[in-house]
């Protein structure tokens, strides 16, 4: 397989652990959000992703995935070891909430594109720019901290797909200054998912690409 | 089943669609999201939705279920019939990613809470507003009809997953007035969904809080 990916992007940073947690090995294509004008505008990564969005996941075959969580949930249903969901349609519900808690409102609002718009169509300021990162972040995981029990992950023994979102947003907390003193779960789940090899590999300052 | 519900919510919108397509009867119970200052900021609420976001599914046992695509994903797994995905994993990454596209990249940036931190902690003009608005939607609508395909619905001969996202999403950008003309894959499937009973009743102007 090969992943079009860029070091520092939380959904292609998802797809990576993903892939590692499934022992799945892979090619690492560098798309450059940022070189060239953004490489993820070029027309010939447009023919393999018509939003020009990183990751792009090429199977074996040439077929292209997009989106990070529908790979995801793909390979969880192409690769059952090692599954990123329960059992049971309620507590798959419960996971799948909690990965949709970042995955759907915290990282959408804070990526690239949106604080690019900010700062350029809007005329927003650094601090003010780094004000809205910040209150999406502390409202989302104020409300995740809540819905987190005891387990060693966010749910259970072993990591699963709210794990494999909620890593790469605490990254991204860390870099944008966030206080994670408010969040002693999230901080262990965190701490508990980067003993592991499959997290530590997908670290961004571990890519090809890291600057 | 109880739905916690407001008439105007395009992730509330979704899982009527989703309930009404699996013959799921429910109740409805408006959480208004402009009277009393928000009723979903009441603590009531929020001690079923940590996020204070609508919909909650509550469950025959009292059982809750919260973010709009992981009670879809419920609802397909615990309710097989008139499936919301195909068989393939291929094609179930297919029908996800499209949904996604619209779940996790325009509606996450253009609902309520966004706009009204636009409004309020920036100081944006209401036609600054509307352009944000639109910006994402036509960007997402550029991706999505050059993904889709000549089928009657977004994958295949019945509506699913990517329908139940895509019709809300069409029916917020008839109100900030986006021009479909360039979108005529996406204005077909609009039609076809229109036309079934699942999609009339779900329709917010059919809604007991409609105003």
């Amino acid at each position: 397989m090969k992943l079009y990916d860029y070091w520092r992007s939380s959904a292609c940073y998802r797809v990576r652990i993903g892939l590692n947690l499934k022992n799945i090995p892979y090619e690492h294509i560098c798309v450059h959000l940022v070189k060239d004008g953004g490489q993820h505008h070029k027309a010939d990564y447009k023919a393999k992703n018509a939003q020009g969005f990183v990751p792009s996941l090429e199977l074996e075959d040439g077929h292209i995935l997009t989106q990070s969580m529908a790979i995801l949930e793909y390979l969880d249903e192409a690769y059952p070891a090692s599954p990123f969901l329960p059992k049971s349609p309620r507590e798959r519900a419960y996971v799948r909430s909690l990965a949709n808690m970042i995955s759907a409102d915290i990282h959408p609002v804070n990526n690239l594109r949106i604080l690019k718009y900010l700062t350029k169509q809007l005329g927003v300021e650094e601090d003010t720019k780094t004000a809205w990162y910040q209150h999406w972040v502390v409202e989302g995981f104020n409300a995740l901290e809540q819905r987190l029990g005891d387990d060693p992950f966010c749910y259970g023994e072993t990591p699963g797909l709210a794990d494999i979102c909620l890593i790469p947003q605490v990254y991204n907390a860390h870099r944008f200054n966030i206080d994670m003193a408010p969040y002693p779960k999230i901080a262990r789940i965190n701490e508990n998912c980067l003993k592991q090899d499959a997290f530590q590999k997908a670290l961004p300052e571990n890519q090809p690409d890291a600057e």
